[in-house]
């Protein structure tokens, strides 16, 4: 078993990150950290509210017994000698600190945006750009580290690179439009989402998303050239809000290809879509990674997002377009607290486990 | 004072009429009429449950005292000799039967779809085509009629021709590609959406609707050449939604244009419209054809939908998109029931009025 | 395997007994009847929308295929010659025909509440008054029939009774006050509740709902005494409205008991109540009867609703009541749609398959 | 004109009592004071995101434009020697130290539940318990100031001891039991109430407010007797809940009365209620103390909080309660933040002008 620490243990990513390691058959919890606030107590008291002794669990799951009994230890301080790999579900800010610290020696897995735009490092989407492991050990040797930081895609990204890749591979892009429609549980608990504000509402921005999702899909899609990857050559231009619902993101994309293309061979090419190479087996993956629905009606986030455990991308209504050069639209659900953080970045973990980068 | 008839006067579009005619300088409400049903009673007897004694009134606005008093009257049978205007507030398969019977005597303004896309038939909004008004004498007198029938656009079609237009005449258009978040009272109340279906939920598909914008807008910006439109040469490409938002639909906008632009000049362009004429000054006119806002976090459907009564259009975010030729993208709300519907219906009227269309 | 039929089984209730009985050990579904226009189709054509090929597939869990190809009969001409139970997800005025007829030889469990209020009917809830299926037998005798019908509770009736039940066992009850705030699904689809009307709001009617809840409790609660239930003595009074939740009833309960009690007593016999008998060993059977939370914050309806999938009713914030003799308060969820419709009605046919009611 | 200032004028009460003192006839803003933080800043200034350049202004009414340029204070070193009246919304810790200091001098109004239980501090609800002003000048000599405290009932509390008056006053009262279900403005915005925890779901518990709604409503209702207010002797117990509603506290009360009284007694006696003086004509008092409804499926806190401008309580579904002795029950909605907030403050102001309390 690959023992595991997860650091940012008592927020609502570390949470995630509890279940979706639940019965793992390959990692097991073997350190909890967060703030000093927290350290020293058990996970229990770390995550009950002093003043009306509320459980401070957030996710639909149940806690996990045994979990509840770890004493969880000040993230600053954390002894990783007897840790294989570390899951970070903090903040981008604290991440740029600590995160390296802990890459000097082991495998850091992070849902923090914090590296994911340096040369020599990937963002790894299992199935989708397994290959990019490889800058790992670029990364390792130009940083001189015996450990390494593979970050996940932002979670609105992930959905449109996923349902991207078949169509890029099979008929090339020229470029892509998307106007998303985002969960609150995207903006996490603090401040998140008061529901004054989302009530009867859409809120038209969040800050520094469209930059996320038009930089990562390039760079997720691009090509491993020897020593670093060079960008694919499509552009991306997006509208991101927010909405009413508590899971799951649906985006409006709109793509022009290289090739012409049928509306069939677009649906084809998603439902046929296996990965790059045997990543379907890994325990965490998804029946599906891309589900394609023939009801106009979906996908729909409430509806959709939990398909296989919230691990695939759900499409419907693939249409042409009439404006862009060989233009195709569909509408995505992804679930963004589930593919789109822990069990994607555990997902990932798995990967690098069966490829031999984690041990 | 024009006499005006309500058709369809019980139904919610019907109510919206009411309530955007109250205290009106120009109208007046001379009858109302409605299915058979309600033939022969009071307003309020028409609109009241017998079961429970409820009353069906759906407007935030109370209902008008005096016209809770008057009769109904069946609307096939209406008698519209005394009548100077009908208002149609039905259903499109009723309106392409009853439409025509009035129109062969009367002018008629819609806000059903059943005529709109008839060569003869121009798709008004007062102050952006204003001079497509020319078209009723047309069809005046290729029907042999002594009145019209003029649509008002689909309600998610509006606010898009209103913020493209000044574009189109400063800079031209290529092309455009829209995705929607409206809201539920679109979709009316028979039967409109459930709340079962749209909590915590986007409903990704609109019957009908992305080819009503994708037309209608080609329409409303084309050009009268002698005895028809020319459509306006750029494509219009959709995709419709539904949001868990009461009233107010949400659209975001990417556009190419035809001359290179920047940010700025194309805020100055929406904030300086003013329409084709002096369609400012009409009773029901906004005081803003377009209110652009500088805070990121605007227009919101909640926040913004009532300014200048619902009849504003109101953009935020305006801003390059880096995939289209000339790209900008921003967003819009608009109110669909105010300006999309019957109050929207009355500006036309106002409009034809002061022309010499009505009288 | 008891051969059971489903009639109604287009509609929403049906759906849900479709998935109540997937795979289940004691119960196979041997017919499904509908309406004259689902008559003669597969259950699959019978649930797709003619114009727009979308499944009106309503429940969360997916269909099951077998049933989806099963042919739907004619309900007014459904032979039951070889069934040995009918499930009836009918509207109550259709039961009040349907359901006699087919108990002439068979027996019919029921959502309807058509028949709740005979004198001769019990409505049953496993555990909570098991003993009442005994009048089956005098309905048998009395109406000359082979079968019976027997329906179950009103949805909000059903977690009231049951924690109402050791409360009353232990200490007495004088007086029961009650508010709900219901779920939507509790109205159904047709025409059910507008997302118009719930959104930003609180229905503070629902007709009907409250006489249910009073009179159903005090027969629930009371004695078989020979031929006849003998209505508990206590006072029900509610007042039931509707909040914009999709699943789940939560009831705010004041009691009044016969003997003084102190808050803990009242969670101990809450949380040691087993049942009149042996039915938590039934296939249907909630793992916890009633589920008692220590949290200030639960129950909360989309937090609790689930627990033992649909079938515990959840309590918390038991407290002294200032008001009423002997006062007690607490709060209450229950799954309107799983204990309080379709798989309730399982568990119902599971006490009379294990009794020997049914075989 | 009185000069008053608004201590806690950023935060969104302050900025509720900016609305309810647009264009006073009889009250102008005079200062404007907060935190440290916002001191030295124009009020625009002050509810600017740096970050986003994001207005922080909550209320649905436009901010005033001459408010935007006034010059924000620090509150705890404002100079009130130019001031005649404190408006205070500020939280309860500081309002025990804050609002003491300028009573030393001036009245102070406020939100705040700080004071509100003290013996010689009155919670006035004009028309109500204006006569309890007398307990000011108890309060000014006890204390030594030239000002004094009086705060503003809880916002759950106010319409529940409007609506119990008039059936105090004519029929007496025994008993009451009360389950609210409140709207989230009433828990602001700091942390507030989070879209992920109130969508598709009801909050059974909010800290405090039960004590707060049974405690108020016995002083509210006492009589002034001597030096001291001797509280109303019936009981009061409440349940308080949180639901998925922006504006407009919904309440499900049951009454017991003294004497027996029909429902139509009870319903006259609300309607006919007119106040314990000439309240009604004081600016900012609602046109119905009391409106009751006959529809029954009113009142709605969509469609009725903002009755009279939110002044107004509106009641509906009087009816016979068959638990409690000479047992009414019936529901009503209360517009938290402006009858109970900032806008019942000015009210109470505008008794206190007219009855020569402030000058």
């Amino acid at each position: 078993m690959v023992k595991a620490a997860i650091v940012g243990a008592t927020g609502i990513v570390g949470q995630q990150f509890i279940v979706a390691l639940k019965n793992h058959p390959w990692i097991g919890i073997a350190a909890l950290a967060a703030s000093e606030r927290s350290a020293g107590r058990s996970y229990k008291e770390a995550i009950t509210e002093a003043s009306s002794g509320a459980l401070r669990w957030f996710c639909q799951e149940p806690p996990i017994e045994e979990v509840m009994e770890m004493s969880v230890q000040n993230a600053t301080e954390l002894d990783i000698s007897a840790i294989d790999l570390v899951f970070s579900a903090i903040e981008s800010d604290t991440a740029k600190i600590l995160e390296p610290k802990f890459a000097v020696d082991k495998p850091v897995i992070s849902t923090a945006s914090a590296f994911r735009y340096d040369d020599d490092v990937p963002i790894l989407i299992p199935g989708i750009n397994s290959e990019h492991a490889k800058l790992l050990e670029v990364q390792r040797k130009s940083r001189g580290w015996k450990g390494f930081i593979t970050p996940i895609p932002n979670c609105t990204t992930i959905g449109l690179a996923i349902t991207l890749k078949p169509i890029y591979e099979a008929f090339g892009l020229n470029a892509v439009i998307m106007t998303s429609m985002q969960a609150m549980s995207g903006a996490g608990r603090s401040p998140g989402v008061l529901g004054l504000d989302i009530l009867d509402n859409v809120i038209p921005f969040i800050p520094g998303e469209e930059e996320k999702t038009q930089r990562e899909t390039q760079k997720i899609l691009g090509d491993l050239e020897g020593s670093s990857i060079s960008t694919a050559r499509f552009s991306v231009s997006s509208t991101c809000t927010r909405v009413n619902v508590r899971e799951g993101h649906t985006e409006s994309v709109f793509v022009s290809t290289r090739k012409a293309c049928a509306v069939e061979d677009v649906a084809r090419a998603m439902k046929e879509y296996r990965g790059s190479s045997r990543e379907a087996e890994l325990p965490s993956a998804p029946k599906h990674m891309i589900l394609v629905l023939d009801d106009p009606f979906r996908p729909q986030p409430r509806l959709d997002r939990d398909t296989d455990d919230g691990m695939a991308t759900v499409v419907g209504r693939i249409r042409k377009d009439t404006v862009l050069e060989n233009g195709i639209k569909y509408l995505l659900v992804s679930h963004n607290t589930k593919m789109g953080a822990a069990k994607g970045a555990v997902l990932v973990a798995e990967l690098l486990i069966r490829d031999g980068y984690i041990s």
